[in-house]
């Protein structure tokens, strides 16, 4: 039974967020959270087989998709969404008509917070995404629009207005991120770690991107959370959200937007195959010692003022500079290209994208 | 009574640390540290009147300068270090003969973690000086080499390794270390919140060193721990650990140095002056604003091998770029010189900055 405490009696940002859950099973995990998801919309995103079932449990206002809507709603353009792989949740944002996303895996559960007490992940992400970013300079205590925290000596004033913030990302109690040489290694390890902490990925930096509990500002950043090619007919697997955090980043840095990592956490339940997860990532793990050079360095030119612009030109410079690392990445800069073109169509207004402080639609 | 488990039976680095303590009254608050700092050796800066008796707890090994050594054992050069201001603590670090230093101010005592148990400051400082930093890509779970962490997935595995810890910084509880305007603004704002976390502040991104609360490797950045010109004659005060935070980081990034922040906390026991800090501080409150682009910019020569050979040239810089600013910059930047020459002449084996990863004296 939840707190009721954490749940507020007034769900915050009710009709302008959009909850996006990729899966491949019922959706049974969704009675933890019903305190916390049932005001909002849900967008499923049914992975594989398309004839299967998938129940979600009643009360829950939903629409879900399966691959044949997805063909059948994208055309020929569907190719740029993965299938037999969770990327292919990022069809929900592209079809969504909220300002806010918040994406959970299915086998993440409610945590509780050192006192006990249920976190209201998507509270605390609705909080993250409202309040700005410092990525300019670095505060000691955190982020200091908080409660009881602000800039500390040596700060520089000018920079304490901060900009907006276009992601919000949390982390996990349980299960940790690792990949599969780390979970082969550690098999036991858990986190149990609260850190009470949010904070801002300082401009310059990347960082991992995951997507098991993640929210973001389509209007100020969907565009660039294009989760890429995995799974089926794909030589990789397990980097779909690192590819989108990747891009993600250099476009906020470009644009001067924020990035928060850190609260809240969710209860990651149950770790995924190691070997399985082997197969998929052994390509990614040494395609990233060149990816991550490649990333450091992405110069956006000034004329890149909208997401979409960005992350064309990003494309033309994965083509150009990944694609001798392997023929993949000339097919996934196209996807990318693919990508925005389906975005465009669905979300004919681009002003939103160019008006990020608007509230166009 | 300090909790016994907190004690480690064998300090760590014993012989290889001293702690720098700047002070104008009697060291009471040492009894409360006793358990931690008894088996360490201490240097007391005493600032203002040298013919005030301060008194030292006894038990403690210790040496103590006042203004007259000072002046006796630097001669001339004595004018780099500052007078009836905190700053004069870095004539401590000049003097030292260990690898590593542990500076704390005497307004700081021993914070307990929520548990309720007593946070050995000193051994968390240690540790983090002793395991690696990671300034190139940013670990989501902070501190990968903390008990029950590791690097997440997409983390790349050729930067897995990390770089030496030269700097160790930690955080307060109770008073939170704020300029004088939001001293004014938030006078009964106190730190309450225990973040469990360590970690590196990412290559080029600039932060706000306190030396209330900070280690850091002698052997590694030493030089760099100039805490400029404040207080008696000079235009501003409160500025000193900011110098040598923006000038160390600077350095660290150029020398491929890392920087953690975070745990330990102390118990900061009294806010100062806020009226007397703003005075202090009103000058630094703008020039901060040039200072931060000036050190976001630095680029240091790929001949500047050392640390020595860092700061000569960032002194450069600062009289050419800075000096504009104010005839007060032209006299730090001469000071900068003076407290490199001295150092020198105190640090005849020069050969410890030239390789960092030996034990030369």
């Amino acid at each position: 039974m939840a707190d009721s405490a954490s749940i507020p009696s007034t769900p915050l940002l009710k009709d302008e967020l959009d909850i996006v859950i990729p899966t491949i099973r019922n959706l049974d995990f969704l009675e933890m959270w019903r305190p916390y998801f049932q005001p909002y919309h849900l967008i499923i995103v049914q992975d594989g087989d398309p004839s299967k079932t998938i129940k979600v449990p009643e009360g829950f206002d939903y629409e879900l998709y399966n691959r044949n809507d997805i063909n059948r709603i994208l055309g020929p353009k569907a190719s740029c969404i993965s299938f037999k792989d969770s990327a292919c949740r990022c069809f929900g944002y592209m079809i969504s008509k909220k300002k806010y996303i918040y994406t959970i895996d299915d086998d993440c559960f409610v945590a509780k917070d050192p006192s006990g007490k249920e976190i209201n992940a998507l509270e605390q992400h609705i909080k993250n995404l409202l309040c700005p970013s410092t990525p300019f300079f670095f505060n000691t205590l955190y982020d200091p629009f908080r409660e009881g925290a602000d800039f500390v000596r040596g700060y520089p004033f000018s920079l304490r207005e901060g900009v907006p913030t276009a992601v919000s990302h949390g982390l996990w109690l349980n299960i940790p991120d690792y990949d599969a040489p780390t979970q082969l290694v550690k098999p036991r390890e858990r986190n149990t770690r609260y850190v009470d902490a949010v904070l801002t990925v300082p401009k310059g930096t990347l960082f991992p991107m995951c997507g098991m509990n993640l929210g973001f500002n389509r209007e100020l950043i969907g565009p660039a959370m294009y989760f890429g090619l995995m799974g089926d007919g794909q030589p990789i697997g397990r980097y779909d959200d690192m590819w989108a955090g990747w891009c993600t980043k250099v476009i906020c840095d470009h644009l001067g937007l924020g990035v928060k990592t850190g609260l809240p956490y969710i209860w990651h339940s149950k770790a995924s195959n190691p070997f399985v997860n082997l197969k998929k990532e052994y390509k990614g793990i040494f395609w990233q010692e060149e990816l991550i050079p490649f990333f450091q360095s992405v110069v956006l030119p000034k004329d890149c003022t909208t997401v979409q612009k960005c992350y064309i030109e990003l494309s033309k410079q994965v083509k150009e500079k990944l694609g001798k690392i392997d023929p993949y990445f000339d097919k996934l800069a196209d996807a990318m290209v693919t990508w925005i073109e389906a975005w465009d169509e669905h979300n004919p207004s681009g002003a939103a994208a160019e008006k990020p402080n608007g509230t166009a639609k």
